[in-house]
């Protein structure tokens, strides 16, 4: 058997004043005109799995949100941490959640929510040989992505020599500054860390026995998982079994794949105009390049600007936000304000 | 007696999106918090003039909102330009209108209604020297500020040396580029041209004979002034007459006064904060220097920025304006863009 674990607990602050509290940047149809992220996530999914085998784990602030959202998924499919941890815990309860439901032997799949997937076919074929290898072999896979630009906001694999197929890992790096990404790039050995995941669960349970015994033990007896799972470490499944591990094996895909991570991620996934301004909703802009416009009010609100250069300008009905693109990640940075100001209305 | 002639017919497109059609520049309450530029005009004046005495000059478009906003003013007082023309036209009316009232020995003071003047009490003081002059001299004079910038948008006045009081003028001067309005600065001799003058009738009257003669002979015979009125050239009275005029003098004035240009002069009239923002209404900047925000919604919305700097954000309930400072003389660019395309409903 093969489950699918798709991870969307995320809170999407960067993608304010579009994406709020109860509607993070998994439930932004960010990528695509009429789907949400997860919905596309679960459209690419379910050609390979039974859409009984799709568990969704996210905080019990969405749960109903995407119960609601989602209404081909089983309501018990998704699935709510009962605390706030990283992923390292998100992913031993999906793995308790499916020994529940199965046994051992099956195969884990890990996808994210809310990443830019450019071939969808190409994805399905790399995940099932990613499925396959996981089913015959003791090995924490993971996907690599191979790099197409020295991005210094991603995590690298380190691999002895970049080929198709599934490889063993060297290692793996933190966001690396500007010189080192484009020796990275350059070097043609290290590929991009999408965040996917692949294992049989038996093997998952031994890597946490192993590498991190307090969430392992909560796999082996998970007792009540409200009250046990609340007491585990806050650490991501990166560091806390991928670095340490030495049965890590990645597949080198090969789809165009962006982790969407803030506002400028537009300006790479979605056309641009002749003045390479990406704009969506209502807007005039005059002697004006290399913007990301979104006007997303639901009035006839028109946003306009003259002599604008490589701005972010984001318009909802009860919120303007504006950036320069190389300040797209600090957007959480307003959130933060705001909330210390006690506007919750707008967060 | 004194007639005071208060222009106030323009349109204002600078001050988009606060500004519309049936509401420009002279109708916002941009240097008070709650009095319009045009209250604040007449309010300076008429501690000076009875209210029967202050004439307004403005488009027919405009004459029903002033009327109604300035209910102090006797309404036969809020005069429409038949049709619309520059400042020559319009004061040879304001004149035409003056001599039903009085006759050719009164005098006319041609005051602007979109100005900011920082010293009301200096103002008075100032305006009535001028007025004593133009009735005691065959005089056009005008009122000369002192600069304390070398501002390149305005225009400038000559004189043989700088001095109080009232002095002839040796030439007026467009508006300069950085080097010239440099030495302009230094050299002590030259004065912005405020845009206000003082004349009897009479004088001014012999003035558009000679200089504007077209204009003078509507002057002397309008007949039917919406006919006439409509065939005058379009020509402003600093090129039709002042410049060309050998009887010119300028009073040297004191007070702060500032034209209002454009939406970047907000940083020069209010108060900043710490980190030389102009803010009004909701608002949240972080990390955001030398900016002018300008949130005008009348909903609960709120406008934030990250990273910001030496940029002017306006946001109206249907419309959102954003420029660098530099551009603020370009808003009126993305006014024509909207009209171009049809979007009325926000001019």
């Amino acid at each position: 058997m093969t489950y699918v674990v798709i991870m969307a607990g995320g809170s999407g602050e960067r993608f304010w004043p579009v994406s709020r509290l109860t509607k993070p940047k998994q439930l932004l149809k960010l990528t695509h005109p009429t789907m949400t992220m997860l919905e596309q996530a679960v459209e690419r999914i379910e050609r390979l799995v039974p859409v009984e085998n799709i568990l969704v784990i996210t905080s019990s602030v969405l749960q109903q949100p995407i119960t609601d959202s989602m209404p081909a998924l089983p309501p018990q499919n998704v699935i709510a941490e009962p605390a706030k941890r990283n992923t390292a815990p998100c992913l031993a309860l999906a793995a308790v959640e499916i020994r529940k439901r199965t046994d051992e032997d099956s195969v884990m799949a890990v996808l994210t929510a809310d990443h830019f997937i450019g071939d969808p076919l190409r994805f399905g074929k790399d995940v099932e040989e990613c499925i396959q290898f996981a089913r015959t072999h003791d090995a924490l896979v993971t996907m690599g992505v191979r790099p197409t630009r020295p991005e210094t906001g991603y995590g690298y694999i380190e691999v002895d020599e970049a080929q198709e197929g599934i490889v063993p890992v060297r290692s793996f790096k933190e966001k690396p500054n500007p010189a080192t990404a484009l020796d990275y790039v350059r070097s043609g050995r290290y590929l991009w860390n999408s965040g996917m995941f692949f294992w049989r669960v038996s093997t998952f349970e031994k890597a946490l026995a192993e590498h991190l015994p307090e969430v392992g033990q909560f796999c082996s007896a998970p007792g009540d998982v409200a009250t046990s799972f609340a007491r585990l470490p806050d650490i991501s499944i990166d560091y806390g079994v991928m670095e340490r591990a030495s049965n890590v094996h990645v597949k080198q895909a090969a789809f165009p794949w962006d982790d969407v991570g803030s506002w400028d991620a537009l300006a790479r996934l979605r056309g641009a105009d002749d003045a390479e301004n990406v704009v969506n909703g209502p807007t005039v802009l005059v002697d004006s390049q290399r913007n990301v416009v979104v006007n997303a009010t639901t009035t006839d609100h028109v946003v306009t600007g003259v002599g604008l250069k490589d701005h972010i300008v984001i318009v909802t009905d009860d919120a303007t936000m504006i950036a320069p693109k190389s300040r797209a990640q600090d957007v959480k940075n307003i959130v933060k304000a705001l909330r210390d100001k006690g506007r919750d209305n707008v967060l």
